[in-house]
């Protein structure tokens, strides 16, 4: 069993039931979620000693979110305790042409104001073979940011494959301090993944044409930014999810993998969304899944693909999903139909 | 801020929850909504002072939707109390091929049952901009037309603007008892709002070829009927929406507006339904705020159907959505991006 | 009012609320359901004197069974009592790539556990003008099957039409076993239903050139195997369901009749799915009420397929809806237009 | 199976979840319930063959009315179908201090303008052995009330015993029109049920001394009005029901019986209430069933008190206990083990 | 009609289902609740005028704490927008022998970083008669320990009569701390009011014997802490709330006034709790109240009383009851009749 | 930390919400629950290395299980998955004189068909302080009676303490057969818990005079079960819970235990019941972790008595509270006051 560790925040979120906005209910949906959470408890669902890092408030929120994780057979033994406050992300389902809606309230949040003592990565990252996190995590705070990187240079010399899902935040940080703190990071970091707008956002990286509001960016065009990230960090591998948003209830879901040599895409998928956030995560997931397991460059982009596809069809930011139907789906499944 | 004046009826809204039908439900979605009521709100969110009329019982759901109302910045304070009930309408959303079913039990409401003493129109309408009424409040009595006449002779003579949404409802009257009283509220009225079907259901003037119920009215039929109804009634402006209904799931929105020399249609949005009841309420809330806000034609026939395209995926009659996010989807928006 | 009786399982359906996995949920949607018993209550809602037959333990479950379909209109003064226990099946609802997936739980129920003297067939049929059974049924035990027999020799005695829906459940019995159980009681059949994999799960009958899981068979298979159903058994007619599987959210759908001597193809209806289950079984139940009606093949066949479309968008295995909803269906309907 | 009719009215109960007011829900749990359709689902649960007369509208919410009592086993063929509207009772459920409020929304519904001539009585109360009416009815209009007069004719001249629960309505008619209505109603009458308020409200008879709010009338109080009502009117019986109101949490609960020469004090229970509505029917019912069965006064009283404590407990107007359970409770039970 | 001022911070109240545990839930209910806003609320319900001053951050929750005052009729007008968050204060609710637990997540919350300049208060002042605070406003943050200061100034110059909850939270300030700010604001305060424990939290004032946790503070004892309070701060007045915790689920709930010159104890009521918090703030509402309406220190008391006695049978934390059903109690009532 | 060791059956654990019966429901609460799973549970959040074994089917509802279990802490990696079913406990609750009711549904579940190759006991116990198992276990087939013996003779072989709750359940076994198979398993064990009708049940070892119904035994009657006990099968330790059943939302709690040498009676707690499943397990665990931890008799049987004191106010069987929840009570608590 391939052992993995992620590192980040997780928070409450927090949602109106259905597609309620904000200001007509009464009631919340409370689960947990956020970028390095999805992905470990991804990897917990497909089989993997999966540990996820970060601190929690020794309250009885911060016991729901280790609950939550344990509940999906995450190993929490190394999560920190201490601190003020679980971080929430409210979210309000969008539909149709109206957009989903992301409030963060994550200020002072325990992990945020965590110091590099409360994590011994020598012990945590001990029989590992992978460590991931994303570019929310150095975001939240210039401490978190300390423990990134301290982790990430304990992975590196202890032989972990890192990688790194880019995943912008405009409210978290400007883009100049984004590229100089992730910049710092990439050198660590063996496999990037990235959205159609984070290596723009992050790096200055763009493609020559594009319109990505309009999800309309030619494979060349991706081809492209995979390269230039390459070629600028060293980087060995580079995957890129690939969504054309047609609303809010439908898009169109693919990615493409880059393996340092040879650009692979998956199939695209129609998506009718019943929620979409920690599509992202999926994909990760499933990508680092794949490649620990062996799988060729492009069946680990068809897996991670199908994975991530499925997860739009999942309440929730976790992925709740099991390798079997993500395989029966890149077999040429996704027709639906009732399995007795 | 622009002051706007509605009267008509409000009722309590009953709705078995998400596609249950009425057979088989335990418990009932309970909001407020109606034609006038529907358009206050929408004013209140748009930043107008926006005051709504009726009479409602002095009992707790009578002051449940005074609650309601007050809740959103609506102006309650010329609501008449007394008489007997709220009135009700029962709403079973439909989806795919089955129609949503309404079923009306609003007879004997206190507004039905008011008198013109219940109202002092000079007071209410003092330092108001406009006023507007629907189809529906003059059906549901004929106390309740007289009182609607009432309130337009006085907005008139007080030199308000005057809006009228026809709203036909086949079971509050008869085609030519509507076509008469309508006619004789017509001539005080500046901008009269139809959909595909109230002109012909009210007054008659159909174009000479159309398909309704397919929706396949072409654009030359929408602006035969709006010069037809301007010319009968010298209404300075039309408005007509246009649903294409492909399903209760799915149908395609825009609108038409005549301003008295051109005809501005919008752009067309293809809707997947969340709640379809009041869509044509936003409608009118939208090109009322934007003409008050001195809109171009264009401007604010494409501000009216965006608003109205939104109100599509938000639950209950009320559309709850801010200038700000009505002005995202005119400019280009649409795709339902995650907003963060 | 014509008189049917249907015999088989109903069974507690235990679903989690909404999209909602089974590992997620904390509370589950009671409602009772099993392909007879839906014909049952399908017909009952088109007011036909419907008779279910089923052995209920004595216990608060059974009762409710009883409850549930009494509720809607069904006799159900002929189910045995006694035994241990009411099936389950466990549903959990699918959306886009991610399919519904049904987890059994119904060994041991008191009707696969129940013996000939449960029934006096001889009563329960008298008066009766048709009598229905799935391939279902015979399958839950070799009592049940024996029963069966019964049921249909009796049946056949008496005079009554009787038409069986194939509905094979591969967790049940293995193919050659259903060949043999149902080719015994296919003497007895005067309609036999299909959808579009059983005639050759069952009795190994296929058209020559299908693609199945693509919903792509050809009209020239689906009268192939029909054909060849009606000459292997000697059955009257034939009834062929028609499904595309686009998604789990999405289907197209429609049916074909043999009647002995032509092939009659519905509509075909796009269908945006709300609840899928039942749907062969709200054919069965148009198919039957439309015959006992005297309607011609081919309006029988609309109005099956119609009945089915529209249960499409019903929440739990039965059709609740009415034979005056379905033809407004039929007669041109579909575009979901609000009904006030 | 002995047969038992019941007429009234049945309404629409809407009412907040749990404890929270009207002016705080968002949601109705929407049941069905009514003085004579409780007794009628009682005695139907009971084990009677028990039909309910009323007029319901021909649309859903009538539709809904019909399948709740048709769930529980009533007969319902003989239900007239027509009119406006199902009426409505809105029920706040009180707790500790604060009393439950019912807000009724009853005017114009079916049976309140329903007439002689939907109800054919020869052929409704044949073969029935008890008839049951509550003051409720002949209050709802004259024309309800001159139905009643109609069905209580009929039900001596065939020889039926007839019941009445007096059960005033303030806000249906003023105590003068009551005394007089029920007056003419009371010859019919073999047995007459009433609260501790009842017989003061509508025949001005009172115990001599009494403390009602308080629930303090001394047991020769009871006595007393019980002996008054039936000289008066010539009564065979009487019964009393006795409540102490400690607050709307708790209640004390008891009853008497004076079956023409011997008055018959129940046990008294006290009872943690979970829903209060519908106790005095349910006494009713469990005394109607007791005497039918045959049973001696004492224990027609004690099953009947026994039955509507345990209503108490129970969700909604209709008591769902069964005999057994009425029995364990008579036999000495009430510590409420766990029953597995 | 009086008008009132209340400063303070309203928090998002997020509580789980019944009596669900937080390791529990998937749900929370989301209400808005904190002492001030409380008490505005409670004064709205009485008819006051009834202003509510705070500061919202200028997003969606903040809408929603806006919305909900406003739906109660607070006036709304004076309230600042901008910063980071609304406050959180999770409730878990408690039944029998375990207690309700609270965990506060309001560190920089808007108000609690709010400055002088976010509040005018000469023109917030103006025309009101009452100014209410709380022990809890100050002790956010220093910060708002001015602006406490600066609205008392302006209200004692204004001429306004100034009451004080104590109201002294442990997990925001120390005793001591608490006792020197809350000290420096007594000399603007006429009325003061506390619980069986502020006083000696606060100001170290202790009745000689008392034994708080069990409730059994002789009345001496009472008087005792009122007297000296009065005389260390020259107070006018001041009010004990007087609670005995049988249980979680039960609590004896009464009061003292002391008006200056005598002790006035109101009825005891033993209460069975639906929602405990905020009754401290129902009792002070309904105190500010009766003294505004000019009641007499007997009747005060009792009113006030009453009103919270009622709140524990209320959902939330705002006391939704109207004078009428307050003077119910008053005069005698109790025993939770239901209302028809 | 010590490291416990449970065996025995979890079950699915249907519930309707509320207080509403099996036929009034159409949505069930869905949690888990059984004696040892509760156990395992309760010693989980007390801080123990609690490993839970069973067998549940590879299928959803069976991973639900396991989740739900791992959620809370408990150690799964034991538990043996195959089999057909997890079995099912329906549960009404009771209110005031209505008892809870449960309707078993547990045949043919893996646990009841699981053979000893399934577990490995003594690679399970290695390195365990206690092993605890109920009569419930060894009672649901002859197959879990031998897997119980041989974990017993293993486990007291490695030198564990060995606790049994009588637990005796007469829809699984006849009193006989009970007494035969639980007498076998006495010899192994060290620590024996009762109910007050256990002991009766299961080796006729009654006091001399008791009404147990009553809840009326005296402390002399439970002095005397619990020595005859002791000296039949030559137990150390004896303890008995003492329930007064008041009604089914009042008991009275309480619990003896006998060490041996004394017997130590616990407080009595008068609880208002949430939900009383699960009480006497809660028990066993207090007493379980106590004992671990070294506790005096005296402390001990306090701490159990303290915690299903508290386990009566959590909604389910597990016993969600912690160590200093307990303490907290144990320490003269019980007062319910809100904890901030």
């Amino acid at each position: 069993m391939k052992k993995t560790v992620c590192f980040g925040e997780i928070m409450y979120r927090l949602s109106p039931p259905g597609y309620t906005r904000f200001c007509q209910t009464q009631t919340l949906e409370a689960t947990f979620g956020g970028g390095e959470a999805n992905v470990s408890v991804s990897l917990a669902n497909f089989g993997c000693d999966s540990v996820y890092v970060t601190k929690l408030p020794n309250n009885p929120i911060g016991d729901g979110a280790v609950n939550e994780l344990r509940r999906y057979g995450v190993d929490v033994s190394h999560i920190a305790r201490g601190g003020d406050r679980v971080g929430i992300y409210y979210l309000e389902k969008g539909a149709s042409q109206r957009a989903s809606k992301v409030v963060y309230d994550r200020k002072g949040s325990s992990i945020s104001m965590a110091e590099k003592v409360d994590f011994d990565w020598e012990r945590i990252l001990t029989g590992a073979d992978w460590f991931h996190f994303t570019g929310i995590t150095p975001a939240i705070s210039d401490s978190a940011a300390n423990i990134t990187m301290d982790a990430c240079m304990f992975a590196k010399k202890m032989g972990l494959t890192v990688s790194c899902d880019l995943n912008y935040r405009k409210n978290l940080w400007k883009t100049d301090k984004a590229g100089e703190v992730m910049g710092a990071l990439m050198p660590y970091t063996d496999l990037c993944i990235a959205n159609e707008e984070d290596a723009g956002d992050v790096f200055g990286i763009h493609a020559k044409e594009s319109d990505v509001s309009g999800g309309a960016l030619s494979r060349e065009g991706y081809m492209e930014v995979a390269e230039k990230l390459a070629a600028r960090f060293g980087l060995k591998k580079v995957a890129i999810t690939l969504r054309e948003s047609l609303s809010a209830s439908d898009n169109i879901w693919g990615a493409m993998y880059y393996d340092g040599s040879d650009y692979h895409f998956s199939r695209k998928y129609p998506v009718h969304i019943v929620d979409r956030v920690g599509s992202g995560d999926s994909f990760g997931a499933g990508l680092i899944y794949s490649l620990l397991e062996g799988a060729a460059s492009c069946a680990a982009v068809e897996f991670a693909a199908a994975a991530s596809c499925l997860q739009h069809s999942v309440e929730g930011d976790f992925n709740l999903v099991s390798v079997a139907e993500v395989m029966g789906l890149v077999k040429g499944g996704g027709s639906g139909r009732v399995q007795r």
